[in-house]
């Protein structure tokens, strides 16, 4: 402090764009009874049911660089988190944004950011109810999210068991493909601008028996569920669902390329459900409510291995995990590292 | 994806250092219905009672450098996300940890980032029950707190109304004098392992009208819990509580020298309190039923401004507040920036 003793107060600067990128965000809604503004905002929980809570982060020059619109690295900081949601079976609520900034960092890059994160949090109905800024020397943000779910609906990664079918939303590969030069606009889009399946997860609470949505890879993340679970799987790699555009844009490949953005490539944010067989159209039902494709890709079996079966009906090599910190060759994706995600392995 | 496909998945690495980061951490506690390694946590929350977050970030090169022992890392990242709940009136419950981690971040600096923030996990006993980790340029932790607080009874900012007394805990300066060169170990641990306040923000709870933490020094946070109230304050820089060692570092400086570090130095976390005159023996019971210090250093009055009353009776020139982004002397202090702060400053 000795350093600037009694000096006015600065004018703009720091506080008339913390202020600037705060009045963008949609502040109120459900349980909001102290917002952005104080040492700490007062939430209250639906009463009776649980609380769900994740964070993630996107860091600049590993999630996105400056190619990235401001509006999509917005959007997909807080869309990746919902996605987790998603996974739980839960709704979302409210979340908490924490924001690095360099030091000079153009106005209109960070009222971009701003802008993403709103449309994303308008689109899925939550408030943005605290945050934080401070210096660092490169762009990120780190979302909180949390949401509620009813006591004992939630659903785990640890609840499958061998016989179960392994089902998943959408589409795979989109996003993946997106991130090669010249890919076609709607792939960049599903890379930048991911959709958290919400409605289908809050729909397979209480039908599904495990889940968790993808961000590293059918393959790996299924891989995770099954540890968990403490079962194996076995998924027809020409079972898994891809639109017509993936199928036009590997056409000619060699087959084990024109699979692998499917498989391995990650970042779809689709989920991968178990389903007890016998929980199959309940399964079904909800996802034609929920206006979500819904395709079952494989089953769970006695073990520990994931199995690929391709189009030749043989079993083809495990794909590499990936690394969230040495990750050789720089990435743009989003693929996340969670603590404790190992336990999950063994 | 294509760019690695089909090799095996990593051993070591990311995943082994993740898990011994988790492991060191206490995970398990009141309400954690599901804790580290699923899509995202599962928490119960007190029947009856609001929830209160908050997200704080710690930044290498910002807010500590190589200087700063691990453990005293994560120790603060903690410790200054706890102060905002005790200034809120809440108990804690759980925290998120989110690591931003560079390449080739020794293994034993992470542990002691871990040691550290699982000490003051466990001293406040609260469970870490989610986390991420993602490769960035500089090491950082953003952490959210979670925590509960009787609907009504939590302390806000905005409370205060002209003639309150404002009283503070503890002692002031100290943090700030331990940034200097050859400061004393006290004042360094001052700065590096603070203690948040929390016994007595809850037993202020339901007494104090306002109260806020001191991050960036008593007059400026005066000055965001005056300007969230609508009023002004005059503060009594005598009355300022310091320590014996305090008042030992600084004599022989100026009058003014002599003060600042306790008025304008910051990191104390200390507690800033309002309290309307009729209720101070209760808040004074409070704060010898939590053994802490309280002491009226001044009182709310009309108006806007924060106008400190020297040792000659005269006003002391405002301070400078502190520019989060722009900083311009490279600081190693957790100065706060929250979104929305300036919202209060108007």
């Amino acid at each position: 402090m000795a350093r600037r003793p009694y000096r006015a107060a600065p004018k703009g600067g720091e506080f008339a764009l913390i202020d600037r990128f705060t009045r963008a965000l949609p502040q109120g809604g459900e349980g909001v009874v102290l917002g952005i503004g104080d040492d700490a905002a007062v939430l209250r929980a639906p009463a009776g049911e649980d609380l769900v809570a994740t964070v993630d982060a996107v860091v600049e020059g590993v999630h996105f660089d400056a190619r990235h619109a401001p509006a999509d690295v917005g959007w997909k900081a807080l869309a990746v988190n919902l996605s987790d949601l998603a996974a739980m079976g839960a709704r979302p609520l409210w979340a908490l944004v924490a924001l690095g900034v360099p030091l000079g960092t153009p106005e209109a890059r960070l009222a971009g950011v701003a802008r993403g994160l709103a449309a994303c949090a308008r689109r899925h109905r939550i408030a943005v109810a605290g945050g934080n800024v401070s210096r660092a020397a490169e762009l990120s943000l780190t979302v909180t999210v949390l949401g509620a779910v009813e006591p004992g609906r939630a659903l785990t990664r640890s609840g499958a068991a061998a016989g179960d079918l392994v089902a998943v939303s959408g589409t795979f590969g989109e996003a993946s493909l997106g991130l090669r030069p010249g890919a076609p606009p709607a792939f960049t889009r599903r890379q930048r601008r991911p959709a958290p399946r919400l409605a289908l997860g809050r729909a397979l609470a209480g039908i599904a028996s495990a889940a968790l949505d993808v961000s590293d890879g059918l393959v790996q993340d299924l891989g995770h569920l099954c540890a968990a679970s403490g079962v194996g799987a076995i998924v027809d790699a020409v079972a898994v669902p891809v639109s017509g555009a993936y199928r036009r844009a590997v056409a000619g490949a060699p087959p084990e390329d024109a699979l692998a953005p499917a498989l391995t490539g990650g970042e779809d944010y689709e989920l991968v459900v178990a389903i007890p067989p016998a929980r199959l159209p309940e399964a079904e039902a909800a996802a034609r409510a929920t206006r979500t494709p819904l395709t079952v890709v494989g089953r769970l079996v006695r073990g520990r291995a994931v199995r690929v079966v391709g189009p030749d009906g043989r079993e083809l090599p495990l794909p590499a995990g990936h690394d969230h910190l040495r990750a050789p060759p720089p990435s743009l994706t989003s693929r996340r590292g969670r603590l404790g995600s190992t336990r999950r392995r063994r």
